[in-house]
Protein backbone atom coordinates (compact mmCIF):
# COMPACT_ATOMS: atom_id res chain seq x y z
CA UNK A 1 0.00 0.00 0.00
CA UNK A 2 3.01 2.62 -0.44
CA UNK A 3 1.76 5.63 -2.23
CA UNK A 4 3.69 6.43 -5.34
CA UNK A 5 5.04 9.42 -4.44
CA UNK A 6 7.81 9.72 -7.15
CA UNK A 7 4.78 8.92 -10.27
CA UNK A 8 3.28 11.47 -8.36
CA UNK A 9 5.84 14.44 -8.38
CA UNK A 10 6.77 13.70 -11.46
CA UNK A 11 3.31 14.39 -12.54
CA UNK A 12 1.90 17.28 -10.92
CA UNK A 13 3.82 17.88 -8.57
CA UNK A 14 6.64 20.83 -8.61
CA UNK A 15 9.90 20.58 -7.71
CA UNK A 16 9.65 23.29 -4.88
CA UNK A 17 7.74 20.36 -3.51
CA UNK A 18 10.17 18.13 -3.79
CA UNK A 19 12.73 20.55 -2.38
CA UNK A 20 10.90 21.14 0.66
CA UNK A 21 10.19 17.10 1.53
CA UNK A 22 13.75 16.29 1.06
CA UNK A 23 14.91 19.46 3.44
CA UNK A 24 12.59 17.62 6.28
CA UNK A 25 14.23 14.78 5.51
CA UNK A 26 17.69 15.93 6.44
CA UNK A 27 15.67 17.73 9.52
CA UNK A 28 14.89 14.24 10.50
CA UNK A 29 18.11 12.93 9.88
CA UNK A 30 19.89 15.83 11.85
CA UNK A 31 17.26 15.14 14.91
CA UNK A 32 17.99 11.66 14.67
CA UNK A 33 21.97 12.25 15.03
CA UNK A 34 21.39 14.66 18.09
CA UNK A 35 18.94 11.88 20.05
CA UNK A 36 21.65 9.31 19.14
CA UNK A 37 24.31 11.86 20.65
CA UNK A 38 22.76 12.53 23.44
CA UNK A 39 21.90 9.13 24.29
CA UNK A 40 25.62 8.38 23.60
CA UNK A 41 27.02 10.78 25.74
CA UNK A 42 24.81 9.77 28.73
CA UNK A 43 25.65 6.66 28.40
CA UNK A 44 29.50 7.26 27.80
CA UNK A 45 29.27 10.13 30.71
CA UNK A 46 30.35 12.36 27.58
CA UNK A 47 30.28 15.92 29.32
CA UNK A 48 31.99 17.20 25.37
CA UNK A 49 29.46 15.17 23.25
CA UNK A 50 26.28 16.26 25.34
CA UNK A 51 27.48 19.96 25.00
CA UNK A 52 27.87 19.64 21.35
CA UNK A 53 24.68 18.07 21.02
CA UNK A 54 22.89 21.11 23.02
CA UNK A 55 25.10 23.57 20.71
CA UNK A 56 23.38 21.59 17.70
CA UNK A 57 20.07 22.19 18.65
CA UNK A 58 20.32 25.68 16.85
CA UNK A 59 20.14 24.22 13.75
CA UNK A 60 16.98 21.97 14.32
CA UNK A 61 15.68 25.26 15.18
CA UNK A 62 16.72 27.46 12.39
CA UNK A 63 15.52 24.17 9.89
CA UNK A 64 12.52 24.38 11.14
CA UNK A 65 11.84 27.94 10.78
CA UNK A 66 13.29 28.03 7.50
CA UNK A 67 11.05 24.64 6.25
CA UNK A 68 7.94 26.72 7.80
CA UNK A 69 8.47 29.49 5.30
CA UNK A 70 8.71 27.07 2.52
CA UNK A 71 5.67 25.72 3.07
CA UNK A 72 4.12 28.99 3.86
CA UNK A 73 5.26 30.16 0.76
CA UNK A 74 4.18 27.46 -1.37
CA UNK A 75 1.33 27.72 -0.19
CA UNK A 76 0.88 31.46 -1.10
CA UNK A 77 2.62 31.06 -4.70
CA UNK A 78 1.13 27.43 -5.72
CA UNK A 79 -2.00 27.79 -3.86
CA UNK A 80 -2.27 23.82 -3.91
CA UNK A 81 -5.25 21.65 -3.29
CA UNK A 82 -6.04 18.18 -2.70
CA UNK A 83 -3.27 15.31 -1.71
CA UNK A 84 -0.88 18.37 -2.62
CA UNK A 85 -2.35 20.49 -0.34
CA UNK A 86 -2.09 17.83 2.15
CA UNK A 87 1.03 17.20 2.02
CA UNK A 88 2.21 20.38 2.72
CA UNK A 89 0.04 20.66 5.78
CA UNK A 90 1.61 17.28 6.99
CA UNK A 91 5.13 18.32 6.56
CA UNK A 92 4.46 21.36 8.59
CA UNK A 93 3.04 19.36 11.20
CA UNK A 94 6.05 17.20 11.28
CA UNK A 95 8.79 19.37 11.28
CA UNK A 96 6.80 20.71 14.53
CA UNK A 97 7.11 17.59 15.82
CA UNK A 98 10.78 17.54 14.81
CA UNK A 99 11.57 20.49 16.49
CA UNK A 100 10.15 19.23 19.49
CA UNK A 101 12.14 16.13 19.58
CA UNK A 102 14.84 18.38 19.04
CA UNK A 103 14.52 19.80 22.66
CA UNK A 104 13.65 16.90 24.06
CA UNK A 105 17.40 15.50 22.99
CA UNK A 106 18.80 18.22 24.05
CA UNK A 107 17.31 17.58 27.23
CA UNK A 108 18.38 14.39 27.64
CA UNK A 109 21.77 15.18 26.97
CA UNK A 110 21.74 17.47 30.41
CA UNK A 111 22.44 14.21 32.05
CA UNK A 112 25.47 12.94 30.49
CA UNK A 113 26.70 16.72 32.97
CA UNK A 114 26.23 14.21 36.35
CA UNK A 115 28.43 11.36 37.06
CA UNK A 116 26.78 8.24 38.86
CA UNK A 117 27.58 5.68 40.65
CA UNK A 118 28.01 2.01 40.15
CA UNK A 119 23.97 1.34 40.84
CA UNK A 120 22.64 4.49 39.45
CA UNK A 121 25.06 3.50 36.14
CA UNK A 122 22.62 0.11 35.58
CA UNK A 123 19.61 2.88 35.79
CA UNK A 124 21.63 4.48 32.72
CA UNK A 125 22.10 0.87 31.20
CA UNK A 126 18.19 0.77 31.05
CA UNK A 127 17.38 3.69 30.01
CA UNK A 128 19.93 3.51 27.12
CA UNK A 129 18.15 0.64 25.95
CA UNK A 130 14.47 2.29 26.55
CA UNK A 131 16.38 5.36 24.08
CA UNK A 132 17.41 3.22 21.38
CA UNK A 133 14.14 1.72 21.41
CA UNK A 134 12.60 5.48 20.55
CA UNK A 135 15.19 5.96 18.34
CA UNK A 136 14.42 3.02 16.25
CA UNK A 137 10.82 4.38 16.15
CA UNK A 138 11.88 7.50 15.17
CA UNK A 139 14.42 5.85 12.19
CA UNK A 140 11.34 3.87 11.63
CA UNK A 141 8.88 7.28 11.12
CA UNK A 142 11.37 9.19 9.36
CA UNK A 143 11.85 6.34 6.53
CA UNK A 144 7.49 5.78 6.54
CA UNK A 145 7.52 9.52 5.80
CA UNK A 146 10.10 9.49 3.10
CA UNK A 147 8.51 6.54 1.16
CA UNK A 148 4.53 7.83 2.43
CA UNK A 149 4.11 4.24 3.64
CA UNK A 150 0.88 3.64 5.35
CA UNK A 151 1.55 0.39 6.32
CA UNK A 152 5.34 1.48 8.12
CA UNK A 153 3.26 4.55 9.39
CA UNK A 154 0.83 2.24 11.15
CA UNK A 155 3.53 -0.24 12.66
CA UNK A 156 5.00 2.93 14.50
CA UNK A 157 1.75 3.83 15.53
CA UNK A 158 1.44 1.02 17.39
CA UNK A 159 5.24 0.93 18.59
CA UNK A 160 4.54 3.50 20.87
CA UNK A 161 2.40 1.38 23.55
CA UNK A 162 5.22 -0.80 24.03
CA UNK A 163 7.63 2.41 24.91
CA UNK A 164 4.91 2.98 27.47
CA UNK A 165 4.77 0.27 28.91
CA UNK A 166 8.56 1.16 29.54
CA UNK A 167 8.05 4.08 30.49
CA UNK A 168 5.63 3.06 33.43
CA UNK A 169 8.21 -0.28 34.06
CA UNK A 170 11.42 2.04 34.44
CA UNK A 171 9.82 4.73 36.35
CA UNK A 172 8.98 2.31 38.99
CA UNK A 173 12.03 1.09 38.78
CA UNK A 174 13.75 4.77 39.74
CA UNK A 175 11.50 5.65 42.32
CA UNK A 176 12.44 2.24 43.97
CA UNK A 177 15.79 3.40 43.87
CA UNK A 178 15.14 6.99 45.55
CA UNK A 179 12.98 5.27 48.00
CA UNK A 180 16.19 3.12 49.36
CA UNK A 181 18.79 6.12 49.19
CA UNK A 182 16.99 9.73 49.34
CA UNK A 183 19.57 11.27 49.46
CA UNK A 184 20.40 10.67 45.42
CA UNK A 185 16.73 12.53 44.76
CA UNK A 186 18.05 15.80 43.25
CA UNK A 187 20.89 13.60 41.58
CA UNK A 188 17.96 10.83 39.87
CA UNK A 189 15.26 13.01 39.07
CA UNK A 190 17.27 14.10 36.25
CA UNK A 191 16.93 10.11 35.05
CA UNK A 192 13.31 10.46 35.63
CA UNK A 193 13.09 13.72 33.92
CA UNK A 194 15.29 11.45 30.31
CA UNK A 195 12.74 8.98 30.88
CA UNK A 196 9.82 11.84 30.26
CA UNK A 197 11.43 12.65 27.36
CA UNK A 198 11.99 9.44 26.02
CA UNK A 199 8.32 8.74 26.33
CA UNK A 200 7.49 12.14 24.62
CA UNK A 201 9.64 11.49 21.69
CA UNK A 202 7.76 8.07 21.26
CA UNK A 203 4.80 10.08 21.43
CA UNK A 204 5.75 12.27 18.73
CA UNK A 205 7.01 9.36 15.94
CA UNK A 206 3.10 8.53 16.59
CA UNK A 207 1.72 12.02 16.02
CA UNK A 208 4.36 12.37 12.66
CA UNK A 209 3.06 8.72 11.40
CA UNK A 210 -0.82 9.92 11.76
CA UNK A 211 -0.01 12.87 9.61
CA UNK A 212 1.88 10.15 6.88
CA UNK A 213 -1.77 8.30 7.08
CA UNK A 214 -3.36 11.69 6.83
CA UNK A 215 -1.56 12.71 3.43
CA UNK A 216 -2.10 9.03 2.16
CA UNK A 217 -5.16 8.54 3.06
CA UNK A 218 -6.86 11.56 3.00
CA UNK A 219 -8.36 11.15 6.79
CA UNK A 220 -7.25 12.58 10.29
CA UNK A 221 -6.60 9.85 12.51
CA UNK A 222 -6.10 11.53 15.45
CA UNK A 223 -8.00 10.23 19.03
CA UNK A 224 -8.78 7.49 16.34
CA UNK A 225 -8.57 3.97 18.08
CA UNK A 226 -6.45 1.62 17.00
CA UNK A 227 -8.73 -0.93 16.11
CA UNK A 228 -10.66 2.01 13.97
CA UNK A 229 -7.77 2.70 11.68
CA UNK A 230 -6.78 -0.90 11.30
CA UNK A 231 -10.24 -1.47 10.18
CA UNK A 232 -10.01 1.65 7.94
CA UNK A 233 -7.01 0.55 6.26
CA UNK A 234 -7.99 -2.57 5.42
CA UNK A 235 -10.52 -1.51 3.18
CA UNK B 1 -0.28 48.73 18.24
CA UNK B 2 -3.21 46.75 18.40
CA UNK B 3 -4.23 45.17 15.17
CA UNK B 4 -7.55 46.57 13.77
CA UNK B 5 -8.67 43.28 12.74
CA UNK B 6 -12.11 44.06 12.30
CA UNK B 7 -11.58 46.59 10.23
CA UNK B 8 -10.45 44.01 8.55
CA UNK B 9 -12.18 41.52 8.65
CA UNK B 10 -15.41 43.43 7.43
CA UNK B 11 -13.37 44.37 4.28
CA UNK B 12 -11.46 41.73 2.62
CA UNK B 13 -12.09 38.79 4.90
CA UNK B 14 -14.59 36.76 4.47
CA UNK B 15 -17.82 35.20 6.94
CA UNK B 16 -15.67 31.80 7.07
CA UNK B 17 -12.37 33.27 8.57
CA UNK B 18 -14.51 35.30 11.11
CA UNK B 19 -16.07 31.80 12.19
CA UNK B 20 -13.07 30.20 12.41
CA UNK B 21 -11.63 32.68 15.17
CA UNK B 22 -14.71 32.55 16.94
CA UNK B 23 -14.13 28.70 16.46
CA UNK B 24 -10.51 29.04 18.27
CA UNK B 25 -12.01 31.55 20.97
CA UNK B 26 -14.61 28.97 21.98
CA UNK B 27 -12.04 26.22 21.96
CA UNK B 28 -9.89 28.32 23.96
CA UNK B 29 -12.38 28.95 26.38
CA UNK B 30 -13.41 25.27 26.75
CA UNK B 31 -9.41 24.65 27.59
CA UNK B 32 -9.37 27.28 30.36
CA UNK B 33 -12.55 26.24 31.92
CA UNK B 34 -11.39 22.63 31.95
CA UNK B 35 -7.59 23.33 33.37
CA UNK B 36 -9.49 25.44 35.85
CA UNK B 37 -11.99 22.46 36.79
CA UNK B 38 -8.52 20.61 36.84
CA UNK B 39 -7.40 22.85 39.76
CA UNK B 40 -10.84 22.78 41.20
CA UNK B 41 -10.67 18.94 41.47
CA UNK B 42 -6.72 18.76 42.54
CA UNK B 43 -7.74 21.80 45.71
CA UNK B 44 -10.57 20.11 46.73
CA UNK B 45 -9.46 16.57 46.33
CA UNK B 46 -12.58 16.27 44.33
CA UNK B 47 -12.84 13.10 41.87
CA UNK B 48 -16.19 13.70 40.80
CA UNK B 49 -15.04 16.91 39.05
CA UNK B 50 -11.79 15.80 37.90
CA UNK B 51 -13.57 12.85 36.31
CA UNK B 52 -15.46 15.20 34.21
CA UNK B 53 -12.47 16.64 33.60
CA UNK B 54 -10.97 13.73 31.86
CA UNK B 55 -14.32 12.88 29.92
CA UNK B 56 -14.47 16.61 28.67
CA UNK B 57 -11.28 16.17 26.50
CA UNK B 58 -12.81 14.81 23.84
CA UNK B 59 -14.65 17.91 23.53
CA UNK B 60 -11.26 19.59 23.18
CA UNK B 61 -9.97 16.75 20.87
CA UNK B 62 -13.18 17.37 18.19
CA UNK B 63 -12.89 20.73 18.39
CA UNK B 64 -8.76 20.95 17.37
CA UNK B 65 -10.11 18.03 14.52
CA UNK B 66 -13.09 20.37 12.92
CA UNK B 67 -10.99 23.70 12.90
CA UNK B 68 -7.96 22.42 11.79
CA UNK B 69 -10.26 20.90 8.69
CA UNK B 70 -12.06 24.58 8.94
CA UNK B 71 -8.11 25.80 8.36
CA UNK B 72 -7.84 23.31 5.33
CA UNK B 73 -11.02 24.03 3.71
CA UNK B 74 -10.16 27.45 3.51
CA UNK B 75 -6.71 27.17 2.49
CA UNK B 76 -8.07 24.77 -0.70
CA UNK B 77 -11.07 26.96 -1.66
CA UNK B 78 -10.11 30.55 -0.61
CA UNK B 79 -6.31 30.53 -2.09
CA UNK B 80 -5.51 33.16 0.98
CA UNK B 81 -2.27 35.31 0.68
CA UNK B 82 -0.33 37.34 3.12
CA UNK B 83 -2.30 38.38 6.08
CA UNK B 84 -5.39 35.90 5.54
CA UNK B 85 -2.58 33.10 5.16
CA UNK B 86 -1.07 33.81 8.28
CA UNK B 87 -3.81 34.59 10.17
CA UNK B 88 -5.03 30.69 8.90
CA UNK B 89 -1.58 29.40 9.44
CA UNK B 90 -1.22 31.01 13.29
CA UNK B 91 -5.07 29.47 13.94
CA UNK B 92 -3.72 25.96 13.23
CA UNK B 93 -0.68 26.33 15.28
CA UNK B 94 -2.72 27.67 18.04
CA UNK B 95 -4.93 24.91 18.12
CA UNK B 96 -2.86 22.39 18.13
CA UNK B 97 -1.71 24.18 21.31
CA UNK B 98 -4.75 24.35 22.78
CA UNK B 99 -5.38 20.96 22.75
CA UNK B 100 -1.87 19.82 24.10
CA UNK B 101 -2.94 22.06 27.01
CA UNK B 102 -6.06 20.32 27.21
CA UNK B 103 -4.42 16.81 27.60
CA UNK B 104 -2.09 18.56 30.25
CA UNK B 105 -5.12 19.67 32.55
CA UNK B 106 -5.90 15.86 32.25
CA UNK B 107 -3.40 14.64 33.31
CA UNK B 108 -3.20 17.65 35.99
CA UNK B 109 -7.16 16.31 36.96
CA UNK B 110 -5.62 12.60 37.61
CA UNK B 111 -4.01 14.41 41.05
CA UNK B 112 -7.82 14.56 42.56
CA UNK B 113 -7.99 10.97 42.34
CA UNK B 114 -5.40 10.45 45.46
CA UNK B 115 -5.90 11.75 48.99
CA UNK B 116 -3.22 13.53 50.59
CA UNK B 117 -2.31 14.20 54.43
CA UNK B 118 -2.05 17.84 55.94
CA UNK B 119 1.86 18.15 54.89
CA UNK B 120 1.18 17.13 51.37
CA UNK B 121 -1.75 19.56 51.26
CA UNK B 122 1.11 22.12 51.87
CA UNK B 123 1.98 21.47 48.48
CA UNK B 124 -0.75 21.14 46.93
CA UNK B 125 -1.65 24.88 48.06
CA UNK B 126 2.02 26.10 46.11
CA UNK B 127 1.13 23.94 42.81
CA UNK B 128 -2.39 25.83 43.02
CA UNK B 129 -0.79 29.26 43.15
CA UNK B 130 1.28 28.03 40.40
CA UNK B 131 -1.29 26.73 38.69
CA UNK B 132 -3.97 30.03 38.85
CA UNK B 133 -0.64 31.89 37.60
CA UNK B 134 -0.65 29.81 34.20
CA UNK B 135 -4.04 29.86 34.24
CA UNK B 136 -3.96 33.84 33.98
CA UNK B 137 -0.96 33.26 31.41
CA UNK B 138 -3.94 31.42 28.91
CA UNK B 139 -6.36 33.79 29.75
CA UNK B 140 -4.48 36.82 28.78
CA UNK B 141 -3.15 34.57 25.72
CA UNK B 142 -6.49 33.86 24.76
CA UNK B 143 -7.18 37.85 25.06
CA UNK B 144 -4.30 38.84 23.25
CA UNK B 145 -5.31 36.50 20.65
CA UNK B 146 -8.93 37.68 20.09
CA UNK B 147 -7.74 41.40 19.74
CA UNK B 148 -4.43 40.38 17.77
CA UNK B 149 -2.78 42.67 20.07
CA UNK B 150 1.15 42.43 19.92
CA UNK B 151 1.83 44.19 23.12
CA UNK B 152 -0.58 41.57 25.09
CA UNK B 153 1.44 39.08 23.35
CA UNK B 154 4.38 39.86 24.48
CA UNK B 155 3.38 40.78 28.14
CA UNK B 156 2.20 36.93 28.09
CA UNK B 157 5.24 35.98 26.12
CA UNK B 158 7.95 37.85 29.26
CA UNK B 159 5.69 35.81 31.76
CA UNK B 160 6.54 32.49 31.19
CA UNK B 161 10.00 33.27 32.47
CA UNK B 162 8.30 33.72 36.34
CA UNK B 163 6.40 30.46 35.73
CA UNK B 164 9.79 28.78 34.81
CA UNK B 165 11.37 29.85 38.06
CA UNK B 166 8.07 28.80 40.33
CA UNK B 167 8.65 25.83 38.43
CA UNK B 168 12.18 25.05 39.78
CA UNK B 169 11.60 26.56 43.03
CA UNK B 170 8.43 23.96 43.81
CA UNK B 171 10.38 21.10 41.97
CA UNK B 172 12.96 21.79 44.60
CA UNK B 173 10.34 21.93 47.53
CA UNK B 174 8.92 18.62 46.46
CA UNK B 175 11.98 17.32 46.25
CA UNK B 176 13.11 17.92 50.01
CA UNK B 177 9.75 16.80 50.73
CA UNK B 178 10.59 12.97 49.44
CA UNK B 179 13.93 12.98 50.89
CA UNK B 180 12.25 13.34 54.33
CA UNK B 181 9.52 11.20 53.74
CA UNK B 182 10.69 8.73 51.04
CA UNK B 183 7.73 6.18 51.41
CA UNK B 184 5.49 8.80 49.64
CA UNK B 185 7.61 8.76 47.00
CA UNK B 186 5.49 7.28 44.56
CA UNK B 187 2.28 9.28 45.78
CA UNK B 188 4.40 12.52 45.75
CA UNK B 189 5.78 12.05 42.32
CA UNK B 190 2.14 12.77 40.61
CA UNK B 191 2.74 15.98 41.71
CA UNK B 192 5.82 16.43 40.26
CA UNK B 193 4.05 15.73 37.07
CA UNK B 194 1.40 18.47 37.69
CA UNK B 195 4.51 20.71 38.15
CA UNK B 196 5.90 19.78 35.01
CA UNK B 197 2.41 19.82 33.33
CA UNK B 198 1.97 23.78 34.24
CA UNK B 199 5.28 24.40 33.38
CA UNK B 200 4.50 23.47 30.02
CA UNK B 201 1.45 24.77 29.60
CA UNK B 202 3.26 28.32 30.56
CA UNK B 203 5.09 27.21 27.04
CA UNK B 204 2.25 26.86 25.01
CA UNK B 205 1.08 30.12 26.32
CA UNK B 206 4.16 31.20 25.22
CA UNK B 207 3.96 29.37 22.23
CA UNK B 208 0.24 31.54 21.11
CA UNK B 209 1.76 34.50 21.39
CA UNK B 210 4.35 34.01 19.11
CA UNK B 211 1.80 33.32 16.69
CA UNK B 212 -0.17 36.11 17.54
CA UNK B 213 3.08 38.34 16.94
CA UNK B 214 3.81 36.04 13.92
CA UNK B 215 0.38 37.30 12.75
CA UNK B 216 0.44 40.94 13.08
CA UNK B 217 4.21 41.66 12.64
CA UNK B 218 4.63 38.80 9.77
CA UNK B 219 7.73 38.24 11.20
CA UNK B 220 8.51 34.25 13.19
CA UNK B 221 10.05 35.02 16.36
CA UNK B 222 10.69 31.40 17.33
CA UNK B 223 13.85 30.93 18.92
CA UNK B 224 14.80 34.77 18.72
CA UNK B 225 15.90 35.82 22.09
CA UNK B 226 13.21 38.58 23.83
CA UNK B 227 15.53 41.62 23.81
CA UNK B 228 15.47 41.28 19.85
CA UNK B 229 11.67 40.79 19.98
CA UNK B 230 11.63 43.87 22.04
CA UNK B 231 13.42 45.89 19.71
CA UNK B 232 11.43 45.06 16.76
CA UNK B 233 8.59 45.86 18.14
CA UNK B 234 9.21 49.25 19.26
CA UNK B 235 10.43 49.74 15.73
Amino acid sequence: MEHNIHKHISGNFNQELENVRNHVLSMGGLVEQQLNSALDAVLNNDADLARKVQEGDFKVNAMEVSIDEECTRIIAKRQPAASDLRLVVAIAKTIADLERIGDEARRIAKVALDSFNNEQQDLLVNIDNMGRQVSKMLHDVLDAFARMDVNAAFAVHKEDAKVDREYEALTRQIMTYMMEDPRSIPKVMNLVWSVRSLERIGDRCQNIAEYVIYFVKGKDIRHVSQDDIERDLMS
